[in-house]
């Protein structure tokens, strides 16, 4: 007998030579029929390897990411079956499963695959999943492994084995298909029951372009057909979300070539948008005691050797700047906060006036190869909403509950309801990787989670993660297509006050080092704009729309009425234009539709005549037809509802 | 007989040989005794020059740029005697007249000038001066030049000597004194009755550190000691005015040596001055339907060589920023144009939208040597309050009014009250030097022209002036010492639409060159600061007061009372602080006085039993106690009398 001991504590007496399969129908029928991987002492096994000896365990199902990773590595054993199957003489080369899916990486000879061969690939791979074929590991010498692969000819795997070591080679058989493989499967090909080939593309064996170069085919799939049909439903949606497709329908912002790739041209529309944000945050920031600063974006190569960007941005970074001056070089800001130390430093401090808090909408610049830029979420340069706040060590406390005030105010207002945080703390075990004073790091700690507790975050406690210069606090945000994004970071630093030598005169006479606190709630204006777009299709909060209402004449004849409304709705601070071109009322609507115009005001002969405005809805709702006023106290009411006051 | 043709046109007729004064004397005793240069058919000549032939003469006194120059220049001869006299065996170089007065640059082999010795050399100045010695122009051969020099052992002169032609060498006599001179001085010694020896220094001579060093004796004089004394009092106030030392005072700005030189930061108080004046541009912008964009500081190599700027910005400035991705190459800013071109390109346009606006607070880098570099009026980084105007040529006249009626409102609301305007147009002797279509250029003259005489600008026309890509309007502003100052530049351009081949689908359907108009009414926000700072002495109008007023408790329990007034105010939009500290009513006083803050409101008993505030201006005035409210009256009222509305 062995002792297995289940992830809530609890031990069950097996037999020896049991297997996870078998733990799980101790456990409940229930469990079994859904139990897809395992873990056995940390390590991953088959939900039909035989235990041997105690030990702990944890089951898989669709619902873990482990059970998802199974899932897709199986149906990827499954897909180069069907290729080989349909392909003959195609040679295997590597298949991961990834996020959402899998690929097979095969060098196909002369042969091709297109979209329209799709169907034929997942049909197959359906035939063969519902064959119910049994996953089964199986150990084999080096030797063997090589003869296999050298009788078909596959120097691409001979190549792999070749630099694995004798003993730890093993093979996954089903049906008639063998791979080489570590293991970490489903239990059969029975529970994939839907797949989708999602699109294919070269690679170069290895990612050497001096290599062979192979077909990438992309794949994904899933155990019920209605999870598949969700998510390709998902992925039109977010096609139509995508910031990029979205940007260009609103006129937000643009690429040029020549300007650089990667360093976006806020157009009007855009750049009133970023205005809005820009002064939302001030606002709220101001309240909370900030003082912005303005910094510039270059800085002499010395001032990055000091705070030691220098060394982390180097080689593969935008090189140094030289001068016709040998010797003096500067270097594009890649962060603000060397610039915020020497703020700092102009002057003296004592206890009394801290904390300082120094805000700049920083723009700084680092360079990601080509391949790596998306859009706004990946760019050369951004504009952090940056912030820096020197305090002393105790008045950390209050200063990040004030910071957490802040971020939840803005997602609040944002319309980002459901996220979480990570409070990443140092690693008990390895004190001598962190700078900084113990008893500080005590109390920055205990300061980040009394924060988090009092302010009734959903949060996880990350034990080791922390920077080697303090611990942090970061926010993750599900958007309203479920994805998650990284928003918002808080951290503590005790690196850069020692390094530009930051002094405060404490109560006691004496010179102390501030702590400092990194903050951005947005992250970055660009990376922020995108995500918010993606996350609302567009349909920003009203407070934030760069127009608010379009205001459509029945004709022509109108124009006079139509810029009285207009100067109603300014006084009202609504954001209106007119649109009095000749064109049917049906254009006009759908075109604001397009534009994603929150109110379409209508007028004709009648609204003249009342003095009213027939209000529309985007998406089509009919709100009648109302005085300027009655259409002012809608705005309000709405925009109360989103932003909300802060103190 | 001679025709002397005065500046008015009339003709003189005077005797062969007849002297400038003879001229001068003709026309009035009282012009003649205050005329003291002069200049002959261009050419700068002595008032005592023989005049031999017909020509048109200019007399000058010393109220003319000209006059005040040969007073100087002839003052420098004077210095040089002296200091023959004080310092036996001192070698003189050259000595000019520079603004504001002169110096000499002299070999004083081992012995020194400090400045224990000026009076010495005042007075002897003045001694010389007294002896009303004429100067006299004598022509030498380069023999007899030389003979002088080698015999004195000056090899600085010999030097100077030996690289002009012979026959153009002429020597200047007064008194007992002599130098090689080109001539231009007043009449005699005897009209120089004040100077002031200001400062000695070290210069190299011809400007080159691998040669002899050099004392330079910078001296000023003036033909009444009152004019010296108000001179001297004028420095004295600019002294205190100077941006620097307020910016430092009012904790606007700073420098740091690890950041770079000419890279200022803002500090708090200043990126808010800084921000308000920017609001203040923004809205009346808007008013115009300028559209603010955003674009990034730095562009590809390629960009700046389709604008031309990299041609003109090379060697001497920042060089181009290396990435890891070879032949991939960046530039800084130096210029948002081309940025604005490649935002106006990414979409067409019609002509029924144009003119586009594009506005953005753009930072720019230029380098500057350290030695170049001055506060915030010389920097290596700063902020255009940059726009680009995108139009059609019909559509420039009215373009350039509102240009102009922008201009008048920032320079009106901010104080200047005395500018001047210069319309710089092509000079039509040589067309070929200019870009763009002659019918385009008429167009655009005219535009300036008609534009600066209906909004009654008192400007000057400097034909021949023109950047060649197009004709432009540039602003001189005096400040309250009655320096002049170079504000506000509006320029047509040809060029950059040409090389961006920017377009627009005119009413003929045809595709047509845009014109596009650069200006900036501010220049850019860190020398405008400094002007601004330097015009004021840092009492910046009220609506532009970083802080306006303060509230001084006559003891720390009216805590609670100025704590209410303080939110008074700022209902009222009032920007205040508390001064609660423990010190004497008398040192908060002296204090807000040193800082500039307009208005000090002091509140005791007696004013929180009243609910009143007693209201101190800066600079002392009582205004009496009052409510809130009514303080709150003269606040708007002195706001709206300096910031006018814009429409």
């Amino acid at each position: 007998m062995i002792n297995i001991t289940l992830p809530d504590g609890n031990v069950k007496q097996m037999d020896k030579g049991a297997t996870p399969m078998d733990v799980a129908k101790s456990i409940s029928e229930g469990l079994a029929r859904n139990v897809i991987s395992a873990k056995f002492n940390g390590e991953t096994v088959e939900t039909s390897t035989p235990l041997t000896e105690d030990g702990s365990i944890t089951l898989f199902t669709w619902n873990d990411d482990e059970g998802k990773t199974a899932f897709r590595h199986s149906s990827s054993h499954v897909l180069a079956q069907a290729i080989l199957k349909l392909y003959p003489g195609a040679k295997l080369t590597i298949g991961p499963a990834i996020e959402n899916g899998f690929y097979y990486d095969v060098d196909l000879g002369d042969q091709t695959i297109s979209d329209k061969d799709f169907k034929k690939i997942e049909d197959k791979m359906l035939e063969i999943a519902r064959g119910k074929h049994d996953f089964k590991m199986r150990s084999v010498t080096k030797q063997e492994a090589l003869d296999k692969y050298k009788g078909e000819g596959n120097e691409f795997k001979v190549e792999l084995i070749e630099n694995l070591e004798d003993g730890t080679i093993t093979f996954c058989d089903h049906d008639d298909f063998t791979d080489l493989c570590r293991g970490g499967h489903i239990p059969n090909t029975g529970i994939i029951k839907a797949v989708k080939i999602m699109s294919v593309a070269g690679a170069y064996w290895r990612g050497d372009e001096n290599k062979p170069q192979l077909t990438r085919v992309y794949g994904t799939s899933f155990p019920k057909q209605k999870d598949l049909k969700q998510y390709l439903e998902l992925l039109e949606e977010a096609k139509k979300r995508d910031h990029r497709k979205l940007g260009k329908e609103l006129e937000l912002f643009t690429f040029s070539q020549r300007v650089g790739q990667g360093l976006p041209l806020w157009l009007p529309k855009g750049a009133a948008l970023r205005e809005r944000l820009e002064n939302f945050l001030k606002a709220a920031q101001k309240k909370q005691g900030y003082e912005m600063v303005v910094s510039p974006h270059i800085g002499q190569k010395e001032l990055y050797e000091t705070s030691g960007h220098y060394a982390k941005y180097g080689a593969d970074s935008f090189q140094p700047i030289q001068t016709p001056n040998e010797g003096e070089e500067f270097l594009l800001k890649p962060m603000n906060c060397p610039h915020h130390c020497e703020i700092y430093n102009s002057r003296p401090w004592s206890y009394k006036e801290l904390p300082k808090r120094f805000a700049e909408f920083g723009t700084v610049y680092r360079y990601e190869q080509s391949g790596e830029l998306h859009g706004l979420t990946r760019v050369r340069g951004f504009t952090q909403d940056d912030a820096h706040i020197f305090c002393t060590p105790d008045q950390l406390d209050e200063e990040f509950m004030k910071v957490i005030d802040l971020v939840l105010y803005v997602f609040g207002s944002l319309g980002f309801e459901d996220f979480t945080a990570q409070v990443s703390l140092r690693d008990p075990e390895n004190p001598d990787k962190y700078i900084g004073e113990d008893e500080n790091w005590v109390k920055a700690e205990n300061a980040i989670l009394n924060a988090a507790k009092a302010k009734g975050l959903n949060y996880v406690v990350e034990t080791g993660e922390a920077a080697f210069y303090g611990p942090k606090l970061d926010f993750m945000v599900k958007d309203a297509l479920g994805r998650s994004w990284q928003l918002g970071t808080i951290q503590v630093d005790y690196n850069l006050p020692e390094r530009f030598e930051l002094q405060y005169k404490g109560s006691d006479n004496e010179m102390h080092r501030p702590v400092m606190i990194h903050r951005a709630p947005f992250g970055s204006m660009e990376r922020f704009v995108a995500i918010l777009l993606e996350h609302t299709g567009g349909n920003f909060p009203l407070w934030l729309m760069p127009q608010q209402a379009t205001i459509l004449t029945l004709s022509e004849k109108y124009e006079k009425y139509a810029q009285n409304v207009l100067n109603l709705l300014e006084n009202h601070e609504i954001r209106a234009l007119i649109d009095n071109r000749g064109e049917t009322m049906g254009k006009k609507i759908r075109e604001a539709e397009m534009q994603k115009l929150p109110f379409m005001l209508i007028i004709g002969e009648q609204e003249e005549k009342d003095g009213t405005i027939s209000v529309r809805r985007h998406g089509g709702e009919d709100l009648g037809s109302m005085t300027i006023d009655a259409f002012a106290k809608i705005v309000s009411t709405e925009i109360a509802s989103t932003m909300k006051t802060f103190d």
